[in-house]
């Protein structure tokens, strides 16, 4: 195994590509973006997914073939696991890019989520909100991501505009759930079944997308987390990194979605654990033993969005590291995070160099934000 | 700056390599061994050190020429130097691989060093231990390393075999200082005099092959190795990552050698430090802003000479990481290291775990030694 092909050519395949090269591991990307930000670290096919080329030249070369995302169409995955090594298998995909197969997912097996229903015309929803109750969250089923094909019901007005807004597709419609924070977990499991679970992160949003996630070490959902996230794992006989993210409702916790990849709120395992996502990854496509995913200390990432601080400012600030991803800046697109590991300091001084990181990346009422002051009372070291 | 030219493909490039990959740089490496264990990192040369067609392809494609050791000879990188950006550069090179000219440049620096003398001659060599006594040290000027080229003297009769031994070539002979211990520190230094220093390690060696060097935090003696290397640094307005050994005694650090280069010394900063000896250096030759050199926690890094233990083995011990180069098992030849860090634990489990894989390591005596008694009570958080 030493020639990886990658689905997809953006932050995540270029941050896989970065944890795989120092194992001799080569990389090629099929990714239709001509701009792929990875294709620096590899060969890049520029096609379309589903481009017969490109899917030749991809698997005469790769040994096994991942991808960074799961809005890559089905059937090319599907296609090319009839040619080649893929991970994880088109059935986990097929069902994490389906939000109602997804939520069917946890439902047989036994996993809590919020009340759903699915809904394929207008009279649907109707009908189905006079038994859910408002507020609700009406998503599309397929091609949601950062919060882009959902829409939030508030009253019964805004059903029909809703339905319009998300271009009258089959959706999902769920109950929206008074949650106290929401949390991801992610897992790591090999060929051989052996599973390594990262340390959980409180995450934090705005408008729609992942501004900062949070490991405080010793969460005390951590092992309601690892079940749940288990249960998935086994069902599909899984390989690879899955994340999972999860509302937590008082001590309970309800499955929100899975993605079957590496994840944005796991960004934080390349400083922060011992292995990353990314190896442990790649590791687990490859059949090398996994690497520990131990964190022993807290750690945060913060998103850059739109635009980049400077990098020597951020350098200023003992334990964070920039990644800046070579894209160029553009309103809402994800163009770097930071990682702030506390190996060295108080909690309080965490909080304080987590705050001014916060600012340089426009994150100002974050960085108000007492997280230490929550009810929930995190465990920190 | 994107493509690196190195001269010498073996693990310390190799190493470079798996530091520089995930920044987007590329790799080629000069190196007369067909088995360079670089090589599956970058593309190989493979060719003698000054061979022109080489250097040819070296110089169109390089941005910028390092180079992984100081025996390269030192025209070849004189004459590369002229042809495209190198660094560290040839005149920090030309020092350090005659320990007589390296001697005379401490000497110059007012760093004090054990007492020594050129010899070209048996009868020099008779005339001068008059006036220095025994026991002393005998080395080839250069080519030496791993314990190669040296030969102790401690009786006069050693004298004439010691010669015939090393060649009759031109030596330097030392004083043998009463040492303590060895330490050892790495600094950094960017394309405009910005410096980080690493934390000093303390070194063993056995049969003239470092086997141990351990990181233990806040060393009484890292305010003077700082300055001593320091001089060095600002002296040839260096470029790139430096070694500098050092003797002990008492209270007092006597300069033994140093290495314009990544050092074996200093491998436990992958895991153990912000940033690593090895992307330090390709940043500091790259004019890339260097990354902290901090470590929060004591850290050691095991030598595998000879032969490789299980990998899941070194794997079980918390805070572990092998690192295996790819080279075939041989007597004598470093075939990977073990990093430990104690992020999680006292100082007594960290000498445990050290314990357990200096055994696995084959240094049953190490393994038995208790570090942390010694008379210069170690500084442990």
């Amino acid at each position: 195994m030493k020639n990886i092909g990658v689905l997809g050519g953006g932050q995540l395949a270029r941050m896989m590509a970065q944890a795989g090269r120092p194992l001799g591991l080569d990389f090629m990307f099929l990714c239709p973006d001509q701009n792929a930000c990875a294709a620096s670290l590899g060969k890049h096919l520029n096609a379309p997914y589903d481009d017969p080329v490109a899917h030749k030249e991809l698997t005469e070369w790769a040994d096994v073939v991942t991808y960074e995302f799961e809005n890559v169409p089905l059937q090319v995955v599907e296609s090319l696991e009839q040619q080649v090594a893929l991970h994880p298998s088109s059935s986990a995909l097929a069902v994490a890019r389906d939000r109602l197969s997804e939520k069917n997912c946890f439902r047989s097996l036994d996993i809590p989520t919020a009340e759903f229903a699915p809904v394929n015309t207008l009279e649907e929803l109707t009908a189905v909100m006079k038994g859910m109750g408002l507020p609700a969250i009406l998503k599309t089923r397929t091609q949601g991501y950062d919060g882009k094909g959902q829409a939030v019901l508030k009253k019964e007005t805004d059903l029909p505009e809703a339905w319009e807004q998300l271009g009258k597709r089959p959706c999902i419609v769920e109950s929206k759930v008074a949650f106290q924070r929401e949390v991801s977990v992610i897992a790591v499991r090999d060929q051989k079944g052996e599973t390594f679970f990262y340390p959980i992160t409180e995450n934090h949003h705005r408008e729609g997308i992942l501004r900062l996630s949070i490991n405080r070490l010793n969460d005390p959902v951590q092992d309601q987390a690892n079940a749940t996230i288990r249960k998935i794992l086994e069902d599909f006989n899984y390989v690879g990194v899955l994340a999972l993210e999860l509302f937590q409702v008082e001590d309970q916790l309800f499955a929100n979605e899975f993605a079957p990849r590496v994840h944005n709120t796991g960004h934080w395992t390349i400083e922060g654990a011992q292995t990353s996502q990314f190896e442990n990854h790649l590791r687990a496509v490859c059949g090398l033993p996994l690497g520990s995913s131990q964190s022993e200390n807290p750690a945060a990432m913060v998103n850059l969005i739109s635009r980049l601080p400077d990098e020597n400012q951020i350098r200023a600030v003992p334990g964070a590291t920039p990644h800046f991803y070579g894209k160029a800046e553009k309103p809402k697109r994800k163009v770097g995070h930071i990682t702030l590991t506390g190996d060295d300091c108080t909690m309080e001084e965490f909080d304080k160099r987590l705050a001014a990181l916060l600012q340089m990346a426009g994150e100002s009422q974050l960085a108000g934000q007492k997280f230490l002051d929550t009810a929930l009372k995190p465990q920190f070291p």
